[in-house]
């Protein structure tokens, strides 16, 4: 099978009973709210999968760049003025936000099209810190949070999508039309305007409320599977010399170059991503993986020219 | 020092007395040149600096576009309608066409920076020629041709000049206007249009009455020498990262492309080929002659897409 959902993500948003909610809570009782949740995951012993950390001060600062990149905090939790805390565990899978639009927010990652696992790990973090503090919840509507479209299961699941057929092909406004009536929305991963960088895309439920956790992920599983067949189809289609050509070019141009910006790097990426789906290229283990690391924050160099050596640099030694 | 001369010709043009010049040959006596050329040279035995062979019938039908793209006939050769030949040495280095613009055009083509050589080898050729056919020779005017042009010496000095930085720095146009000045023509050695193909330009003398053999070889080699120093400092002035970049992306693309159009092929090329002057690409010996072996009808194949294909498969097993 093709290598066409590149990760499959779960959030869910929490918050707890007796405190305000974000817009309105006080310095004090964030604090608290920041405490009681590093207590109970950070000496948690039955921690699953494995032990967190937080990050924090000095590493947040430096590595809050990065840590956007690989989705593991979102770019407003950088700038948020009360007191607040991330803690993940040592695979990078899950990311624990504190006081960010909700007092918790439980993410989990996985890579590949996985999210019943991604939803089971949360379930379990979301267990257990349960165990010990109150949640606001309410009969009739289900989890309370700070959002009306998060009210419900305060799940939102999200796959990211690998889809050059379908882009070369113009088919992502029809698509994203498509989605849009079933309450699903698309967008670009990476990079700004309409132009998805690398033909990355994120596809994520809508709508939180009126359905079970376990309805949501199994209708979002339905309507990737079908963009998976058409994505699988076009691709059939679209084999040609001319392909392979462009396949080849930008594998050697990434083992080649001495300068290379991140966009341009997403979209040889992409077709030696592709390349190795179509047999035309040697898979190689992790691949996906790239795209984060060598975004420019994960570089950790201080000018645009310098990072774009870097990163022609490390995919040389990647590649 | 750096490989700014790909090679040195030297082209003499000379015609039998007792005939008539080419546009009033008849096809009787194009015949008899042509056998007393042949006589003259494939069976000589002191030939130099190797022995000759002539091309001809399936072969040169075969070869001619091959032939042409190596500069050892002329475009026109391929149309004549007289009784011809062309007979090359197996290095390849020289070779005499009878009966085209004038009876006789004895070329010698040296890798490098060697006009002297090339004129020696040419009026060796032209000795031995001699030796039992008399030429048209006036007292006051030299040699006699079908051009006027190409009256006196009957000498045309060219230089192949690999010119990428001349080029990149747009000032192609002034150096044009300085050698017209001085009787010298510089044009694209491939490509149609204003557009030289891979930076590659020839530089030959206009006058050929008045001089001597050796000053005509002489003023061209000054001229070509100033040009090769201008090169040189505008190489210095355009070393960066950028450059760099565009050079070991070029190598890159040469190494894994599956397609590859002369054109295309022709810019990388002058890009690697700067490269190894540069030091920034490992040298490679006779990485000079591809242009000519990878030209569009060197490759023997029936439709423009198979020559792309074989080009970028060619290409592989070289470099």
């Amino acid at each position: 099978m093709s290598n066409i959902v590149i990760s499959s993500r779960i959030r869910l948003a929490r918050n707890f009973k007796d405190y305000n909610f974000i817009y309105k809570l006080d310095e004090k009782d964030a604090l608290k709210i920041t405490e009681a949740v590093k207590n109970t995951v950070l000496t948690s012993s039955d921690a699953s999968p494995s032990y967190f950390r937080e990050i924090t001060g000095e590493e947040l600062k430096k590595e809050g760049g990065k840590l956007i990149e690989e989705h593991l905090i979102s770019p407003d939790f950088m700038n948020l003025a009360i007191p607040c805390a991330v803690i993940i565990d040592n695979s990078r899978e899950i990311s624990i936000m504190v006081n960010e639009e909700d007092h918790l927010r439980i993410q989990v990652i996985k890579p590949g099209f996985n999210l019943k696992e991604a939803l089971k790990i949360a379930n379990a973090c979301d267990d257990l810190i349960e165990e010990k503090n109150e949640y606001a919840f309410s009969e009739k509507y289900g989890y309370l949070t700070t959002c009306p479209t998060n009210v419900g299961t305060g799940l939102r699941a999200s796959v990211m999508l690998h889809l050059p057929a379908i882009t070369m092909c113009g088919r992502l406004e029809a698509l994203k039309n498509n989605l849009n009536r079933l309450g699903i929305t698309i967008r670009g991963c990476y990079g700004e305007g309409s132009k998805a960088y690398g033909n990355l895309y994120q596809i994520s439920n809508q709508v939180t409320l009126g359905l079970s956790e376990e309805e949501i992920t199994e209708r979002l599983t339905g309507v990737v599977e079908k963009i998976i067949t058409d994505e699988e189809n076009l691709r059939e289609s679209i084999k040609s010399d001319a392909l392979t050509d462009k396949i080849l070019r930008a594998e050697g141009i990434l083992k080649s170059c001495y300068l290379l910006s991140f966009k341009e790097f997403t979209d040889l990426w992409s077709y030696v991503y592709l390349g190795m789906d179509m047999g035309i290229i040697d898979k190689k283990e992790d691949f996906y993986k790239l795209i984060a690391s060598l975004a420019p924050n994960s570089l950790m160099e201080e000018n645009p020219e310098a990072r774009d050596r870097k990163r022609a640099q490390l995919i040389k030694e990647v590649i």
